[in-house]
């Protein structure tokens, strides 16, 4: 027995469902869930099934592909364990989070590698046994650095996610590019309040009662990226920037470690710089 | 065109989704949403769908017979305004927040009265233009009173729910039964803790951090029933049990509403005493 | 035994808590409850105190200026009910409970009228014998329909709160600085994101996944006054903008009430165009 | 200079912010921070304030006593690093988050031992050079474990707080006793719904709509002792009591660290089988 997640976008049109289920039941599959939504605004369809059975990945692909308009986009997915590659800075709560749960055998993920520009987290990455690889940006302009990394991250094939667990440092176009609707950051306002740099110090100037943390897609426009996740907490006057910074984490960590969840268990669609999560 | 909410829960098996969908896709049925799940545990499968097209509400009904296993429970509802009855005690907040509702026209509901044991809301109530009926229990027992209740509940046909808005007194199980999960309660706690009298009380007893409101379908376990909604807030030990309550009315308020809207847009399973929410 | 509460405010210095102290102590005022508060940045000091003795209010006053500093800002105010006007366009909700919370005695206030640029909400108000103002804004400039609700607003002298329950039109400078930190707003957006027209509309384009109500302060720059209370809801890509903006009134509607709670019960102060709030 | 905590509860009277007050400015201490409650149902004086200044620890403790009632309780706390112990079964994501924290500098605290009745995370802890201990039950009756749980404690001393972080036996009245008020648990439910084994199996047979985490002093009444936090998450129907016990990892952690930053903070009273929390 196989068991397969389907994932299925398409312009909506009438007896998608039927197709899709009709498919199914003549393959002798079994759903074992099923999430759709109709974007009316737009005319999207999308689709999310679990099903498993006696079918071959190449068939059910196929047969999906034969009975369905060829403008639809269809995914076959085995579930199985995604690599990723986690950037970094300095700050350790985020990244120490996934580690945690790593460890504990929480994620569908292997970690290839944790890359950062500075040093300071590689006593904490190696007893894990990960690899950590410290790549400066001293002395180099932003594309030196990040044709350094990306040297590093050829090195592995297959990379599923690039998770930005509190790295510093904005990402060119050239660089995004590559890894389109693949690098997941947090960042640590709730967008799309205080965007760019020191959230918190915004925050704090403005004199809000809560704040929050936002997990998104990174694309070319700093913090603008489509949103997977977000959560908040309360504050009050009592609470310096730092303050906010310290109880942020708690957030920033969970939401982020929630992102990459969803992103693992294939339940994130991207459109119109938004997502649709089953 | 005709819209139908059609609801449909089954014991689990292969085909389900396939029958409801080609027999739509047949009928010329535009699904504008469709939400399912299947309890795996218990073998359940549950579907709420929304359509339209040109089709007779007996037609829709029968096919869909046609189609379906016979131990299939179906139910094709037209959208409009449901026939709600409100009883309350003496508390306002719950109560103004449904008139007020009402007024703006955001419930799908017609209020066909108000019954309380105390006349302290007729006021209100009048002001609405809506009947006020004070039943009062005073010299009376339990069920005497309750069939004072019910004779005036019997010049209405056609309730759909009886809403307990702060009903301060525990109905008998002659009176439960006949309204069957159209009851629908708030109570004062986030239960299952704090069962029973002045709820805030007991949980400022004890010393609580967060207090809370459940609004849940009414059997004959006190407090017991399937739950529908819940909703929570911080609270800390400047908090008296009478600043618990005053705080309180603000989430109950919110979830008893919640909840009649689920329940009016007909978006509730009830069964193994939970309910399946779309 | 006459109660009051006494709001200081002050450049921090040493002492300043023995001083205040040691008056309630010599006066045998009883301190029924203290907050304090050092912004040590702006080395600011704040402290409300609710006192009960055998003092008359100009005594209390006197002595605490006797005492204190030349600098110190003190406040002695005699709870009791606060008169406020009411300023609202046509949506309901928010008007509705306050009408409602008032209605039940909750509210430390007076409602002296209710102002709108429409008559939509005339048939509301009336209900609950409150005076309802329709002065439209068609055919006027800003300026000129300000002065016709300044003029109307003259007629009732001690005006302590204006409270913009969804009042869709801009204020002039000219009018707020007539009511300065007077004027209280409910903006329908997680302030400072989405600041002007149609925050939910906003906020759906964006692909948000926590939508929010702010109340805030008018001061001259739009939605940019200091915040006093914020709450949020979570929603998902199912939301359209309406259905934020339907759910977003629990929020709106709660959010507002608080403030104005807060703002009866003066436990607010403002100050770097923030609030300190006890 | 010198930086102090001080923590005063007492019989409330008349003068005591006064008299410590007046005390603060003869020794020309700066207060820092300061927090008063009155529990007027109980008459209880409850301050916790940080003052910093030229003065000895005695001198200060010694004045407090001089100016103050006999039956006041005192504490002047240097903030320092407190010494604490963490006992753990299997489960790793308390723990962790603790290593983490502690790792991180976050935590005002060394961490002298991890504990465990099974050796399932000596690995984890062996990483950050913290000793485990495994000490396992098997064979021995309740006392005899725990007498050599109490045996390898007596090695340290000065052991300020015990974390049990997902410890899953029952300590019994005797090892309690020896630990009152320093033993901070996690219960794996809002209490006090759920009691005892399994509540997230209770609370997915039960329906909820939310769950939640306790973290609370022990004491001898079985998830009894005073609570410190809670923290809840929104559930629905589609959640298995596993997928429940997952997301309600998320909360456990967050709050048990978060309690016990409060006690490393000095900021808890216990009273009344209750916590005041400044």
């Amino acid at each position: 027995m196989a068991q397969y997640r389907v994932l299925i976008d398409a312009n909506d049109e009438k007896g998608l469902v039927h197709k899709i289920s009709t498919l199914f039941y003549n393959k002798d599959l079994n759903i074992l869930s099923n999430n759709e939504f109709v974007d009316r605004e737009n005319n999207k369809f999308f689709m999310r099934s679990v099903v498993d059975g006696e079918i071959e990945y190449l068939d059910l692909k196929e047969s999906l592909s034969k009975v369905l308009p060829n403008n639809v986009n269809i995914e076959v997915i085995k579930p199985q364990k995604k690599n990723i590659i986690i950037m970094v800075t300095k700050e350790m709560h985020a990244l120490g989070d996934i580690l945690i749960r790593h460890e504990a055998g929480e994620l569908e993920a292997n970690i290839l590698c944790v890359i950062s520009n500075y040093s300071d987290l590689k006593s904490l990455v190696s007893k894990f046994d990960i690899p950590f690889v410290t790549i400066s940006h001293v002395g180099l302009d932003r594309v030196e650095h990040e044709n350094k990394i990306l040297d590093c991250l050829s090195r592995y094939k297959d990379i599923d996610y690039i998770v930005l667990a509190k790295y510093m440092r904005i990402l060119t176009p050239g660089f995004v590019e590559q890894y389109e609707d693949k690098i997941i950051n947090i960042h640590h306002s709730f967008l799309p309040a205080f965007i760019g740099a020191n959230p918190y110090k915004q925050a704090f100037d403005r004199g809000v009662k809560i704040i929050g943390a936002t997990s998104h897609f990174v694309n070319n426009n700093l913090d603008e990226g489509p949103i997977i996740a977000q959560e908040v907490i309360h504050v009050d006057h009592a609470y310096g920037w730092r303050d906010m910074q310290r109880s942020g984490r708690n957030v920033e960590k969970i939401v982020l470690s929630s992102a990459l969840k969803l992103a693992l268990e294939d339940r994130i669609f991207v459109y119109a710089n938004k997502t649709v999560i089953f």
